[in-house]
């Protein structure tokens, strides 16, 4: 059946979450943000929050707002980690980056590991070829600074890592730490969560995920899963905009015996004894660190409450219908003009996004933007990745700006 | 002679910086901001700022607008750095807390002169007890994790550390690193930079220079002492809120061998070529690590664009009025109730806050802050310190706040 914009009408006027929309600042300008998704829309409520916190809560009360702003990282971090982490309160802090945070968990993950383990040769992390760069980076300079080995692996490039290709990986006795994306930040495949920690934990690994590309766009079940480590970024279906703080989630556990490298005076237990010795925080706090970025963590609050209030089942299923709503146009419009499908078809088996490959990718992205009035993404070498988030975008967004493609390459 | 209103009132009077106090949003209800300085206040400027990034960069020009932020961090660095730290350009960036940049200057540090001194037994780390605790948690964990000495010396409680304690601390071809407080967060003392800076070197160790409590506050001069390394944070002097990001300075000599030890991709050569491995950026990229938090960083420039104009010189006269003033003050309405003075007499030697002790210290600072409408800080065991921010803090309100310490303690 030819696609029609009047079946997009109908999916938005049927959409139990179309309300959602009317929460964040959107020009009627008639372009279309289809951002894959590098940077999250505001939320009025966000607004909001920032102008009073920066006019009364800085600007006025100064100083002795720190006693509402002390807990934030794990207020939010609990947020976060009951609603849409699946977490137990007390596993998860929001501070510092995304980078900064697969540093920490992932530098204590390999102490742990190696204490634990004295008397194997536990000297490989593993991770995959398409997994985000600064995952990989930050890898190989912990493995370059403790003389261990960087395992890289092929997975797949639209399915992603699955127990085949992680299996492989996977030498027994060998392995201190996986660390793998939940959703691929390239093809948008969902990796298995359960199936992958448990190839891990059989090896006798710990595992790291990055949830960056999953946080709000889809469930995730640390508890149940048993992941031990995670971490993300909010500022994309979060919505808590450029640069906000990451996540770090611990599994409890776990957190009597991980201590992450960098010692800082927030993560001291009585910080303002000011003590001589440092003597970590039990729990999360210890991974607070420095100073709190308070603006980024009320924008992440404001965000999570909005994702909350949605409810990740609804914004779930109006993922799976968005996204293949595009695949759909895609096959028929797009594919027989060079396109290919660079994310995973079998709903259960991807996020939010979907990737779209073409030779001349670069090309038409840039058209896309300056002359069509539609914003997705480019990644690297051939590949324009379309965000479908689920709180603010329309079934006639995804209609008109696939739409908008078309008339480019035809 | 006894101290009058009106000799306050004439100071003010004649103060040529007196209209910046405008530019900074100060309720006009009798409280005192004497904080010291852990929360700077906040500029008009700012709040202008804050909400036209988050309104018009974020919510409509969204993922365009990182064309303007993606080089935030040595933009802002570069005003910091030659405006207010006397370093050049393209040596001091802005991203990550404090306590994150010391960890990697001071880790960075390590492996350069490990690696430069082969044949050397450089295992010692050096402190002064009296520094910051962040610094000393940092360094203590850093020295653990690499079977490295951390060798703390004791400095004078008031004049801080100088070329004789230091000296005891630096014997020849043991020292990898040093690390000090240019002023002092307790007593206020600033260390001779260039003094200690020498020492260091002759002693063969990099010298890493935590210049939180002096950035915005005195003039500093990186580039003339010959220091190495420095960090420092914003959200005291500086005016650029709670949490706002850090600043990192490397001397432009040594940034072809100096490797940060966090991998990211913020810091990678190409960046949005994402290749399959890590290859810093030259300069001090390679020190952003992960997403820059671009509404900090906005803060940041707004308020270092506040002390340009102002200019380090008549800032630091004034502080140094202001602190003399206060000293006056102390000597003559509160040593008779069991005061003594924390601070250096000598101005060349102090900053800008005045600490005062007593042993009722915590009581007095929660009775201040409570019943008299006065805001210093308390910090353990007995010191209340008065911040005295030059660009906002008035004579009158020297004379009023310590006249209502006063009037409780009388």
């Amino acid at each position: 059946m030819t696609a029609e914009r009047q079946e997009a009408e109908a999916l938005d006027a049927a959409d139990g979450l179309a309300s959602f929309r009317d929460e964040f600042a959107i020009d009627d300008d008639g372009r279309i943000y289809l951002d894959g998704n590098s940077l999250g829309r505001l939320p009025y409520a966000t607004l909001g929050r920032v102008e009073r916190v920066v006019a009364n809560e800085w600007g006025r009360t100064l100083i002795g707002s720190w006693e509402n702003w002390i807990d934030l990282p794990t207020r939010v971090g609990d947020l976060l980690g009951t609603e849409l982490l699946g977490a137990r309160p007390g596993e998860v802090v929001v501070g510092d980056s995304t980078t900064v945070n697969i540093y920490k968990l992932a530098s204590a993950a390999l102490d742990t590991v190696g204490a634990s383990n004295a008397g194997l040769e536990r000297r490989v992390v593993v991770t995959d070829t398409a997994n985000f760069p600064t995952d990989r980076y930050v890898l190989e300079g912990l493995c370059a600074q403790r003389g261990l080995e960087l395992r890289l692996f092929e997975s797949d490039p639209v399915a992603g890592p699955d127990g085949d290709s992680l299996g492989q990986a996977l030498r027994p006795g060998d392995v201190a730490l996986v660390c793998l994306s939940h959703v691929a930040f390239k093809s948008g495949a969902m990796a298995d969560m359960s199936v992958l920690t448990w190839l891990a934990h059989e090896a006798g690994a710990l595992i790291l995920w990055d949830l960056s590309h999953a946080v709000g766009s889809v469930p995730v079940a640390l508890t149940d899963t048993g992941a031990d480590l995670a971490v993300g970024c909010t500022y994309k279906y979060v919505n808590a905009g450029p640069g906000a703080p990451a996540f770090s989630y611990v599994r409890a556990e776990l957190q009597p015996t991980l201590r992450q490298p960098i010692w800082g005076w927030f993560g001291q237990r009585e910080q303002f004894e000011m003590g001589p010795r440092y003597d970590p925080a039990p729990g999360m706090v210890q991974h607070v660190v420095g100073s709190p970025n308070v603006l980024g963590l009320v924008a992440v609050e404001e965000g999570a409450r909005i994702l909350a209030r949605a409810g990740m089942g609804p914004l779930r299923e109006k993922a799976i219908a968005l996204t293949e709503f595009a695949i759909r146009l895609h096959d028929e419009w797009l594919a027989p003009h060079g396109f290919d499908l660079a994310t995973p078809r079998d709903p259960a088996r991807r996020g939010s996004h979907v990737s779209l490959r073409h030779p001349d990718a670069r090309t038409i992205c840039d058209l896309l933007i300056q002359e069509a009035g539609v914003v997705p993404d480019f990644r690297t070498p051939d590949v324009i990745r379309i965000g479908l988030a689920p709180l603010y975008t329309r079934f006639v967004d995804v209609f008109d700006g696939l739409s908008r493609l078309r008339a480019l390459i035809t």
